[in-house]
C-alpha cells in the first residue's frame, strides 16, 4: 500500500458477544480489520437489566464509532443471540453455510440502528442414532471466517475450535454438515478450581508448564477404554502423592488427560466419517491452547494441517456481506 | 437373647474419621454395635488447629464413653490417618488383609489413651502397565467389615463402594489384590454446582427423580467409545434446550451418564480380570446410591450379587481384633 493511500473507511461494526466478554471489530468493506476493542460486558456481566444493559454495553464499546458514522451497519454473533441474550436467534439446522445464517438472521432495533444477529447452529443426528442434538453459537461465524481465510478448506475439512466447550465441525462444500461439542475446557476449570485434584496444584495463571507431564497425560488417555475418564483423573492425584508429579505437573497431566481424551474420541469420529481417509484438520483459537492440542494430535498420530487465530472478524464480515449489508452501506 | 440378659459391655470405640465427618461406634467384644454417633468434625472442620483440634473432636464425640471406661481400646480409619490428619499412617501395598492393616497400624498417644489408626492401601500396578498407582483410605476397613459379614465373599469377589471417589476392589482369599478409583461422585458434584450443566438443573436435594432420564443416561454411556465423556456430558444441556429433558431430568441424565461410564469401564476390567468368568459383584454404601448403581449394572448386563449398608463398624471391630486389642481389653 502506498503511503499516500487514505485509510480505508469503516464499513461495518462486528460484535463477538459472548457470556463473559464482548469484542468489537471495526471493519472496512473488503474485510480489513481497522480497529478492535474488548469489553467485560458479556451477557452475564451487564451493568443494567436487559434490554438497557445491552444498549449501554454497545454504546460503551462502540458509541464513538457509531456517532462518527451513524449509518454503520452492525452485525453480532455469540450468546447475545441466545434465550438469555438481547433477543433470541433460534438455532439453524445443519447443513448450513454463511448464506443460511444471513437468511435466518434476527434484526434488533437498537438506539444506534439495526443490529443483525447471526443464529447458532444445531446438529440433529438421526433419532435412531441415540445421539442427542448438539449446538453451537458464535463458532459458526469463526468457521465462516476460517473458510474465507483458507478457501481450500471449504471442499472438505474438520475445524477444531478448542475452548470451554470445544467444537469439532465437519465442513463439506462450504457448509457445516455436523459437529460435536466436548466440554474439555470447562471440565478442566471445574476440576482445578473445585475438586480435590486442584488442591495440590498451583494457583491458576502460574507461569511455567511441564510439557513432559502434559504428554504423560496424553499417553495415558491413549490407553483409555470406554468410560475410563473418571478413573484416569484420579491418577493426577496419586502421581502427586507418590512424588511422580510436581504440583505444576499435576495440572499439566490433567490438561493432557482431558485434551487427550477429547482428541482420542474426535479422531475416532473423524476416521469413521472419513472412511479411512480423514479430512484435513484445522485448529482455530488461542496460540497457547492450540499448541497443546497440536501436541496431543501429533502424539495420537494426526498432525493438524493448519493453525488459525481468531477468524471472528472475517466471519462477521462474511455474514454482513451475505446479509447484503455491505453493498447497501453508506457511500458518503 | 433372653430379656434378662444384661446389655453387652462396651469393648471398643471405633472411629470412621473422614474429611467432612466423624462417626463414632461403641462396640461389644463380639462386634455388636451398641451405640453410634455422628459429628461434623471431619479433619477439614476441626474447631482448633491440630493436634488440639483432633483431641477436642474426639472428646466431643466420645468423651463421656471414654470417661465411663477409661481403658476402652480405640481404633480409627479414614483421612485422620492421611498426611493432613492427626498422624500419617502410610499406605500399605496390595495384596493386603486386615492382619496386614493391623501390623502396620500407627498408634497415637491421645489424652484418652492409645488410638490405633489403620493405614490406607496402595495398588501399584507394574511400571510397564502405564497405570498410575491407586489409593484408598477408609474403604479398606469397610471391605474388612463386608468380608466379616459375608465370609463367602472372601474367596473371590469384586466389592464396589460408590461415592465421591468410588472404589472397585478385587478380593481373593481374603485379601484386597488391587482396586480402581472412579471420581464419579465428585464429577457429578462439581458439574452440578459449578458448570453450565448445573445452571438448568433444580437445587440439589430437591425431591423426586426421573428414572427414565437416569436410564437414558446409562443407555447413552453404553454407546461411548474411548474419550467420549466430555462430549456426552453436553447432551444433558442440549436435551434440556430442545425440551427432551426437564430440569430434574437433566440432573438424572447426568447421573446416569456418569455412573454408566463408570460401570462400563468397571465391568470391562472385571471381565478382563475374570477371564470370561467375572467374580460376584457386591455393592456397599448408601441405599439410594446403591439403587442407582444396581439399576445401571442391570442395564449393562451384570446384576449385583448383593447390596450391603455401611460395614465400617464391623471392619473396625475386625481391625481391633487383628491388632489384639480385644483379647487384651478390660475385663473388670
Amino acid at each position: 500500500m502506498n503511503a499516500s493511500t487514505p485509510a480505508p473507511r469503516p464499513a461495518l461494526l462486528g460484535l463477538d458477544w459472548g457470556t463473559s466478554n464482548l469484542r468489537a471489530f471495526l471493519l472496512a468493506a473488503d474485510g480489513t480489520l481497522l480497529a478492535e476493542r474488548g469489553s467485560p460486558r458479556g451477557i452475564r456481566h451487564l451493568a443494567q437489566p436487559a434490554p438497557a444493559g445491552f444498549e449501554q454495553a454497545l454504546d460503551e464499546v462502540a458509541g464513538d464509532w457509531l456517532r462518527d458514522q451513524p449509518d454503520l451497519p452492525m452485525v453480532a454473533c455469540g450468546m447475545v443471540g441466545s434465550a438469555q441474550g438481547w433477543q433470541e436467534a433460534r438455532y439453524v439446522d445443519c447443513p448450513a453455510d454463511v448464506a443460511t445464517l444471513a437468511r435466518q438472521a434476527v434484526v434488533i432495533r437498537t438506539a444506534h440502528g439495526p443490529l443483525h444477529m447471526a443464529p447458532g447452529l444445531i446438529d440433529r443426528p438421526a433419532a435412531d442414532s441415540g445421539r442427542p442434538p448438539d449446538v453451537m453459537r458464535g463458532e459458526e461465524i469463526q468457521i465462516a471466517g476460517a473458510l474465507a481465510l483458507q478457501p481450500a478448506l471449504a471442499a472438505r475439512a474438520c475445524l477444531l475450535l478448542p475452548g470451554t466447550h470445544a467444537k469439532w465441525a465437519q465442513v463439506r462444500q462450504g457448509r457445516v454438515t455436523g459437529f460435536r461439542t466436548f466440554m474439555t475446557g470447562e471440565l478442566y476449570a471445574v476440576l482445578r478450581r473445585h475438586s480435590l485434584l486442584g488442591q495440590t496444584m498451583p494457583a491458576e495463571g502460574s507461569t511455567g508448564s511441564d510439557d513432559a507431564a502434559f504428554q504423560a497425560g496424553v499417553a495415558r488417555a491413549r490407553q483409555a477404554g470406554p468410560g475410563e475418564l473418571a478413573h484416569q483423573l484420579f491418577g493426577s492425584r496419586t502421581l502427586g502423592l507418590t512424588g511422580q508429579l510436581t504440583p505444576q505437573g499435576q495440572a499439566d497431566y490433567l490438561s493432557g488427560l482431558l485434551i487427550g481424551h477429547e482428541v482420542v474420541a474426535g479422531l475416532a469420529a473423524l476416521r469413521a466419517e472419513g472412511d479411512g481417509d480423514p479430512p484435513p484438520l484445522v485448529l482455530i483459537g488461542e496460540p497457547a491452547l492450540l499448541a497443546r492440542y497440536a501436541g496431543a494430535l501429533r502424539a495420537l498420530g494426526h498432525a493438524p494441517a493448519a493453525l488459525l487465530g481468531n477468524p471472528a472478524p472475517q466471519g462477521l464480515h462474511q455474514f454482513a456481506q451475505a446479509a447484503g449489508l455491505l453493498t447497501e452501506g453508506p457511500t458518503a
